[in-house]
């Protein structure tokens, strides 16, 4: 059977694999690509109310049984001591090595049942390590739905909405009837929509109030539409937000969607991994979009002290996976630190203005969500040494610009202007890509969260630190 | 029951009604927007080849019974003597008033039954139309797929595909299993696709050769698997293409999909229109996007002189609805004629750069396809003096400029430079358009159509007129 193995060894080296990958770009499916237009639902989640369909562009994992809670907490670096059922946590596995491997955000439902929402790296490696390491555990499965249905119907376990914004409590009220319990920063509780009880999660993406709401796949119509009504009984304009806005909230809130998970190197257990991983897996079929090219894949990895998570690492538990290399990379002066990177105005225009020019231009960037692969890797150069990589683009109406967010050497300090060098030195078989040349674009290196509310309001969480 | 004769009762007039539409954009629904990148898609056409999936955009309407020749013949301007069970038309229906209600594209099937695809105007008008003159035909009517189906399965009649593009012969020959008959353009044959014969129009709509074909829509996963097992066997990058691009193709080729149907005036059969059409019709519920605001509805009207259609009206024929109204308005000084604008490279920078600006920006120039409207109505000015009105936006890589198509006076010349006025100089309620400032973009008038390949192969169409 073709495994993430045999596929590698098809190839020169994993770089090459994954850079080469023609699954075209990382898709946000099935929802609308805008309801209004992409720039008023941005705005809208800064100086109003936003409503975000989330049910269809993450895997869910369902982790049950008698050592459900061991089995997550030997396999995810977070403390695990406080996790009680009115909690949720920001989920990081890492390999043996210490490289992160992705991260959901995951919720207690009951002592021995777990939910986990995110990309399909964190579940497909829990998936492996229940059956290797022989974990009295149940896994259930829903990969996120298909990116091109194509007029085809589309189902999930749950649906699952989040509201946001400055107006979001005023239709929390309205749709619960009522006050809403004080629920703190990712702790759960239950509201009423109309008729229904459903778990919610504070939240706030967007850097502005929110919650998140989920409940069975079949009540996603009742529900969307009680908060739709809410909304306008509140007098609130509730603006749904597209496809195509969706991904770039992140960009002012500061989190990292999409880490190339670390599991391209290592043997034993992630030698044993990669002959289990499919050929169509996430990490065989995946790609790598940007301009930095190594022919180590492990110049791509990160660690969790790198994206600002290390915090919150469970050193007081006995053991868990990666413990022993995150002790050993704690305060290396290697290390990374997260940064938003904002683009200068003048280079933008410059890229945009070749594609009104004969000849190659350069890598077009398509608002608002310019990413062209499910993990991005850009070069962020000082003078001729590259001192960062950008990770996650897009455009802020919001901000009235380009931002980036990426890592960079401890040495880089917030306001340095730097360079980064948009699009590819050579024509991959990319499909999500025109050929084109490279640029350079001087970016400002700002602090992440990069937007205002985001800072403030995030003081207590790992987006600020 | 509501109809478009109540809606326009609660309104100032048509005009204010269909500028604050709150409808959102016209969406090309369900087709993935991007396959590859809405860059190559356009590429494709005019280097290799390109699959269009047309199976969810357009209206379809069947028309059969002992009249259908008849009633359709009296409908709509074209000459029928020539309808032969092998040919296709570009049927165009007018008002008693000789204003254009849109155009289909109609098929004979068998003697009594014809085939009908296109925008909602002309299906409404021609269901109306048999009921109103007590006509012997039955009508089936598809509606276009709901432009949001968040994950609900969307069925059709018919699946329709299109293959175009230098490369496209190659393909159909291994998908025929040998040659293709040599269909003339706008007639049908029939060829095979893998075990299936399916009907094929000869078209061009990008401007080089390719087949249009269609049937049950059961059968579209096995015509689109075997498409694109053939190009493969034939060795053709057969690029599909996504919605974005695919409403482009028309500014290259020059034909203008969004005329506004000319029923909200005149009294008598137009009155009993309005009153039959529903709240919920393309009429009542479409938009009015862009610059130009008239007080009078009509002059948003165009007439198919001024849409190049003049010349295959059925003047022969004894009598169709609008006869006397065009042999009036033929050869007027006062009819406008088609023309391509190719907006001006620097001015559109100036716009997207106002995205990079503190405050109120000009109207965000979405790419490939920046219409925020079902009609869009842009001035065009020589000076103080309105001399023509852009019909239908894009921007196409392959040209690496931005076009649109309209109509100008009959002394505007080939290359001369006008302004365009983008934008809305008030705030409607159109939920498509961010609040903005109008800017000022010099177009250069240019040749319909505007792509060299199109105007070479569509010599004897009427695209070319």
């Amino acid at each position: 059977m073709q495994s993430l193995s045999t596929v590698m060894e098809n190839h020169k080296n994993p770089v090459e694999m994954l850079r080469n990958s023609k699954i075209g770009m990382y898709v946000y499916p099935v929802v609308t690509p805008e309801f209004r237009n992409w720039r008023v639902e941005q705005e809208a989640w800064r100086k109003t109310a936003v409503l975000f369909d989330q049910s269809h562009h993450m895997d869910e994992l369902i982790v049950e049984g008698p050592d459900a809670e061991k089995f997550l907490s030997h396999h995810g670096v977070n403390a695990f001591g406080n996790f009680g059922l009115n909690r949720a946590k920001h989920f990081v596995p890492v390999t043996p090595a210490g490289h992160v491997i992705g991260d959901h955000i995951i919720f207690r439902e009951r002592e021995d049942k777990f939910i986990l929402v995110g990309r399909a790296p964190v579940s497909n490696w829990l998936q492996f390590c229940a059956a290797w390491g022989k974990w009295n555990v149940r896994i259930k499965h829903d990969p996120r739905s298909t990116s091109r249905p194509e007029g085809e119907r589309v189902l999930r376990t749950h649906y699952r909405f989040q509201i946001q914004g400055p107006d979001a409590p005023k239709v929390f009220e309205k749709m619960n009837g009522g006050p809403v319990p004080d629920i703190p920063f990712f702790h759960v509780d239950t509201v009423s929509i109309g008729s229904k009880k459903v778990q919610a999660l504070r939240h706030g993406m967007s850097g502005a109030p929110g919650l998140e709401v989920w409940g069975p796949y079949d009540d996603k119509h009742y529900i969307h539409s009680t908060i739709l009504q809410a909304a306008s009984d509140a007098g609130v304009d509730l603006v749904q937000c597209g496809s195509r806005a969706y991904s770039t909230n992140t960009l002012e809130s500061g989190w990292i969607p999409s880490p190339l998970p670390g599991i391209y190197t290592g043997d034993g257990m992630l030698a044993d991994y990669r002959d289990w991983l499919g050929a169509d897996s996430y990490e065989a079929a995946g790609a790598i979009g940007g301009s930095f090219v190594s022919d180590d894949i492990e110049d791509y990895y990160v660690n969790p002290f790198e994206l600002g998570y290390g915090f919150y690492i469970g050193w007081k538990k006995d053991d868990f996976i990666g413990k022993d290399a995150l002790a050993a990379m704690k305060d290396a002066p290697s290390n990374r630190k997260k940064v938003t990177f904002e683009w200068n105005k003048e280079d933008v225009l410059k890229v945009i203005a070749s594609a009104f020019e004969e000849g190659t231009p350069y890598k077009w960037i398509d608002f608002p969500q310019p990413n062209y692969a499910s993990s991005t890797a850009d070069m962020v150069m000082s003078g001729d040494k590259m001192v960062g990589m950008s990770m996650f683009n897009g455009y802020s109406f919001n901000e009235r610009c380009m931002l980036s967010l990426g890592v960079v050497s401890q040495d880089v300090q917030e306001g340095d202007v730097l360079t980064l060098r948009w699009g590819e030195s050579d024509d991959t078989a990319k499909t999500s890509a025109e050929k084109h040349k490279q640029a350079e674009i001087r970016v400002r290196v700002s602090p992440t969260p990069y937007a205002k509310e985001a800072r403030e309001s995030y003081a207590d969480s790992w987006r600020s630190r």
